[in-house]
């Protein structure tokens, strides 16, 4: 039963995984309005329209009829833009099955036999390495043709998944490709930029054919021995610095990593290698300790995309690429479902609520592909990017962030994240569970669980109480972080009501993140608040804004200009550096004396609505000012 | 005899130069030994030589044999490789000037034969350009074409003016097809990277011929009207987003900027036109209250290379490219001959001994392209690099250092860095000046001047009293930071002390420094230091180490481990961050108390001499600990 479950999510351990929890039938869950529904609604409604737009105009689609023969003419774009097509394809079965619409399905139809179209009778498929007679597998350092297989054989999961197997059948014919050029016992090749992995393992999944799952194993097992001693970045950059069993940090390139590390964590679940599940546990370790940012962000340098070191986290330059965010939340969700354990889905939802949604402005129309925590010049979105995998990538995110809520295991139901909506899941052990949960989460910290219905047997609703959560309730009885487990025989008409305290309160960061050291960050339940240079009265220099550490910041209201998500009031300071002039460094003895800092009430809002009035200046930490 | 006297130097106003100090002739200038004396030596008789070496192992000078058409081959290295020989050429020049040397000479005389062999009928040379039937001028955005002129011109132009007129007649035929294809009024067109800006105008001053400065002026004249709109990279990367008599502040890649900037200030020192003296003011203002490095080092980003934004200067990603304090020393000397002010000799010689000096490791065999303020992980020097255009930078502005020792005006000898040495000035009032300095300087403060010979006339010797210097003397009389101006009839034999502090001291950041806010440094007259892992005990960790405001820096005697450079003892503390265990963020009300910080006493060596004992962890910037 299980297997059959989840078999629509995005993510579909097979009976035998080693998970803990399962995902639920996507199909049997609905996000019914609040914050996540309503970014569902725009994604629908706006977002992948204008991704069939912007990816015309881009050439995107184009190189892909040139590829297929139907048009004269030379390929533009960046050597990976198939994988855009692709993303975006993933986002419309998603999405359709979520709810039907005649558009985005008659897009989805027409892609889907273009990208057929172009493949080879061999199965081959990529317009690059299609164009000008270029030799496939001739630069796997930075070619991409195996990630963008990756994206193909998700967005053909996700069609078969849905109700239309053409797309997977397209897929199938370049994994065999791929199971045949790299499936060899000698073949020492791998890919620059991982994604492959989780994909292959999803296809033996949905396939049961083990051809993909041995070739993911044997693509992971390949790293770490210099294949890529050669290339223009350094090792970590590709993932080849060190055997996957190995590793206990993560390094590199961010997207790089985490897409990998989303892979080697699905090749445990199915097959029980706990050399590879040790090593992705030392490296979440080593994440959250040292590499994270507070908005869950991910990657601390532009240059090389990459992680970066143990408390190098820049706020200005911050790299956090939407995509890292993306491919974090999937790791997460793998290692949730694999150990059962809270402190995924929180990452998940601290990045979720805050360097996810940050990637698309309010009206999903413009996008962020970094997302830094820091601008003093100003950051603006662009309606797309020469490298565009983040915004389809985006919109495949919201199309299925309905799977993301909620999990059964044998004796119960678990809700990860907080959303109003309906949620049907077969528990082993209880038949089927109808729940109705109601909240205005995140922004409100009450939620009420309502059993629609379900059968007599005794099972466990497990609600998840997030890190941040002091003095969380349920049902009237105080509970710690971790899962408020309810073991009960539940009737239709049980009601349970989780109470959260999301009021605003101020974080600190370890003295040890150099970058920041010393700087406060208001945060309210999961959403991490920033000031703009937009909220600041007339004349008022960011740079010169500070907090108070026993400040008591405190809801203001909505904020009608920002969605009418609700506002922080905090009192701050300005202080008066006027004797420094231009004085850029000091002789300790010289130091001029700041003047008296004036009171300065401020404003902060929701972190993923910045930049939504303009691309001025605005900050997440704002120094302590004693 | 103004223009007489400075003739030999590489940089030679003219007599109607809009300049109110003048070049010595170098020729008459020696610095006899201390650490510029030994880092000349180490250049001459290691540096040099390797420099042979490695242009050959790159195939740097076998590109320029297969432009010649004496080697089959394919061409290697990066677009602009030829200007690392020539760069080692000029750099052969002035050091062959300043003491002759057959090993040298022949390296440089065969080379300058193998360069005028590439050359092409109508003056055109280039290896790259050359090879493969590649369309001149057709990438302007990154070919470095006029890049690579400008570097052949002022090596033409350093072995012209020191005897060997044949690669001048070279850069000269180049520069005249330059005339040739950019000069006519209509066309818009100039170079993504400056650079023969100032070659063209020093052309100009060697050859009086006045198509060459015109030339630079149009170069000048058409940036900032988007020219490379369409490039890879934003405007100011490419010195395009505004015109350049517009400009206020310094922006964008910081070689480019400089190397512009350089120029500019000789074709305001050429032409008078005084909208182009105002921008290089005004950018330099803007440089020094918010884009500087302690060190001097410009470059606070990876990505671009570029400056950043006001008061972003990461120690972590400094990038300071060497090659930026070398065009940063090039402008300021630029800058002080114009004006005169002390100011630009102080920047001179803070990114001399700390951001420059950096570049080059001790043995004189390794060197650094970035050079940032902090490592955590490592920053290990490298033998050459695929990007080699700072080693020959590094050679050039060695062989030439005693250039920049002092001037002459009308009325007098100004000196702006103090080394052991002689000094022979024309003064125009007073007849041949003869000078001897002896100084332990930059160790010892004491500096003593000598006349050893002059007319009978009265003249003025100028000290530069550096901007640190705290209760400076001259001959027992109180002097300020500037210029200390002795103004006598002068006789053989006369001796003055100047007599600077430099005993070690501590300097705090302008508040609006996010990245090092609240931390201090280490600073002993002109030179930066740093604290490195070698230096601390056994399981200290340099992300725990803090300062005390009120600590006494004191010396600690020479570092025999680092060329006998003095270090410095500072008491310090390391804190006891145990309570934090691995939490990266905290709230407010559960902040983990830091345990009893315990004594630590600290070791800091000079900055430059960083990484000469392993790549270990280094910060100049520690938080101060109350």
């Amino acid at each position: 039963m299980d297997s059959v479950q989840g078999r629509a999510s995005c993510v579909a351990p097979t009976a035998s995984a080693r998970v803990r929890l399962r995902p639920l039938d996507p199909t049997a869950v609905r996000i019914l309005g609040g914050l996540l529904g309503e970014r569902q609604r725009i994604n629908r409604e706006v977002t992948l329209l204008r991704g069939a737009e912007e990816l015309e105009r881009a050439g995107t689609l184009e190189n892909l009829r040139i590829a297929a023969g139907r048009s004269e003419g030379t390929r533009r774009g960046m050597v990976f833009s198939d994988s855009d097509v692709y993303k975006w394809l993933e986002a419309l079965a998603w999405e359709t099955a979520r709810e039907p619409d005649g558009e985005l399905e008659r897009l989805a139809s027409e892609t889907t036999e273009l990208v057929a179209s172009a493949q080879q009778p061999d199965g081959y498929l990529n317009s690059y390495w299609h164009h000008d007679g270029r030799e496939p597998w001739s630069d796997l350092e930075m070619g991409h043709e195996l990630y963008c297989a990756g994206h193909l054989i998700q967005a053909g999961i996700a069609a078969g998944r849905t109700g239309s197997p053409r797309l997977l059948d397209v897929a199938r014919g370049f994994a065999d490709l791929l199971v045949d050029a790299f499936g060899s016992e000698a073949d020492r090749r791998t890919d620059g930029h991982p994604e492959v992995e989780v994909a292959l393992v999803e296809l033996y999944r949905e396939t049961a054919d083990r051809r993909y799952l041995e070739l993911a194993d044997k693509l992971v097992g390949r790293r770490g021995f210099g294949f890529f001693a050669e290339g223009r970045f350094d090792l970590p950059y590709y993932q080849d610095v060190e055997p996957v069993r190995e590793s206990r940090s993560i390094v590199g390139h961010a997207v790089r990593a985490l897409y990998l590390a989303a892979g080697v964590t699905d090749l445990y679940a199915e097959t029980g290698d706990r050399t590879l599940l040790t090593a992705m546990l030392s490296q979440w370790d080593d994440l959250v300790s040292t590499k994270a940012y507070l908005t869950g962000g991910i990657g601390s340098r532009h240059y090389d995309e990459s992680i970066g070191d143990p408390y190098e986290l820049p706020p200005d330059r911050a790299y956090c690429e939407t995509c890292a965010a993306i491919a974090s939340i999937m790791w997460n969700w793998r290692l949730l479902l694999v150990t059962g354990e809270s402190r995924f889905a929180d990452l998940l939802e601290r990045t979720l609520y805050n360097g996810f949604l940050a990637g698309l402005s309010i009206d999903g129309r413009s996008f962020f592909y970094a997302n830094p925590l820091q601008t003093r010049s100003g950051h603006t979105r662009h309606a797309w990017n020469p490298v565009a995998c983040c915004p389809p990538n985006i919109m495949r995110l919201l199309a299925s962030l309905h799977h993301y809520l909620a999990t059964t295991s044998d004796g119960g139901v678990q809700l990860h994240q907080y959303a109003t909506s309906t949620i049907r899941a077969l528990v082993p052990a209880a038949g089927t569970v109808d729940l109705a949960v109601d909240t205005g989460y995140p922004w409100s910290g009450s939620v009420t669980v309502e059993v629609v219905a379900c059968g007599d047997a005794e099972w466990t609703l497990s609600l998840r109480v997030p890190e941040w959560a002091r003095g969380a309730v349920v049902d009237g009885r105080p509970v710690a972080p971790g899962y408020a487990e309810l073991k009960r025989r539940w009737r239709p008409g049980d009601r349970i009501v989780l109470e959260l305290d999301v009021s605003p309160r101020l974080t600190a960061p370890n003295p040890r993140i150099d970058a920041v050291r010393g700087c406060l960050a208001v945060e309210r339940g999961p959403v991490v608040y920033c000031f703009e240079v937009a909220d600041l009265p007339e004349g008022a220099n960011l740079a010169d804004v500070g907090l108070q550490s026993e400040a008591k910041p405190v809801d203001s209201g909505p904020l009608a200009a920002l969605g009418g998500f609700p506002g922080v009031s905090v009192a701050g300071v300005v202080r008066d550096l006027g004797r420094w002039g231009d004085i850029e460094y000091v002789d300790v003895r010289e130091l001029p004396r700041d003047g008296a800092a004036a009171p300065l009430p401020l404003l902060a809002v929701p972190y993923f609505a910045w930049a939504n009035r303009g691309g001025t200046g605005m900050r997440v930490w704002v120094p302590g000012s004693g």
